[in-house]
């Protein structure tokens, strides 16, 4: 298997640090939060205002690498499921995909609506959501 | 700036093999093509089906990593954009993100639909569409 390097970019500050207490996902109930880029990437973020909404790839840090089957959304009643039909983060490569909204942009630092990405979890893309081949 | 080690888990069989050939967006003509994974990760696939459509997530491993600003679509005449604001493969951590469909699966071969990435392209995880609220 070949191996390649991610390098963050950035983290996230959160009022969330506690595992069990964060949502499963963005849209169920977290909080606001910031994102805080490193100054080297300074001018892959000059286009990037409030209001855009973004796809925002993490490092989940925390993750079990080595687990393949989990209880869907961790709950025992339900059978077993193979990661790669879950969104749990444990995983081989624990790379995290969240939506967000930018709320305000200051310098390096991004303001976002709805993130369950724990604090101090490595940012490591930013990418736009895709408008219809149209507008492209 | 923290590093982490992504760990490729299968790789892409593809007819595209020239970059400057390759469709910008699985939507904008691209061809069928094959995810063939490790042995190491079979429990984790068990559940995807044909039918399914999935979030596939590649390392792009031809991408130039130092570029932080490009044209938008290779497209000169139009301005640069922070590539934070753009889909184009060259950025810090040129993670690809592919939605597709599975057409069909045999043992750790499955055949997928609208495929953009280049023959040989390492593939780090799948994760499912997400659902609305209401069936997760």
């Amino acid at each position: 298997m070949g191996e390649y390097v991610l390098r963050s970019i950035g983290a996230v500050e959160s009022p969330l640090t506690d595992p069990s207490e964060a949502p499963r996902q963005g849209d169920e109930g977290a909080p606001d939060a910031w994102l805080v880029f490193e100054p080297a990437v300074r001018e892959g973020l000059r286009d990037l205002g409030p209001g855009t909404e973004v796809l925002l790839f993490t490092w989940l840090d925390r993750a079990d690498r080595d687990v393949l089957t989990v209880h869907p959304r961790g709950d025992v009643t339900r059978p077993e499921s193979g990661v790669f039909s879950t969104r749990s983060p444990h995983r081989p490569n624990p790379v995290g995909l969240h939506r967000i909204q930018i709320v305000a942009v200051d310098g390096l630092r991004m303001r976002v609506r709805d993130l369950e990405a724990l604090d101090g979890t490595p940012i490591v893309d930013i990418k736009p959501v895709l408008e219809p081949i149209s507008d492209r």
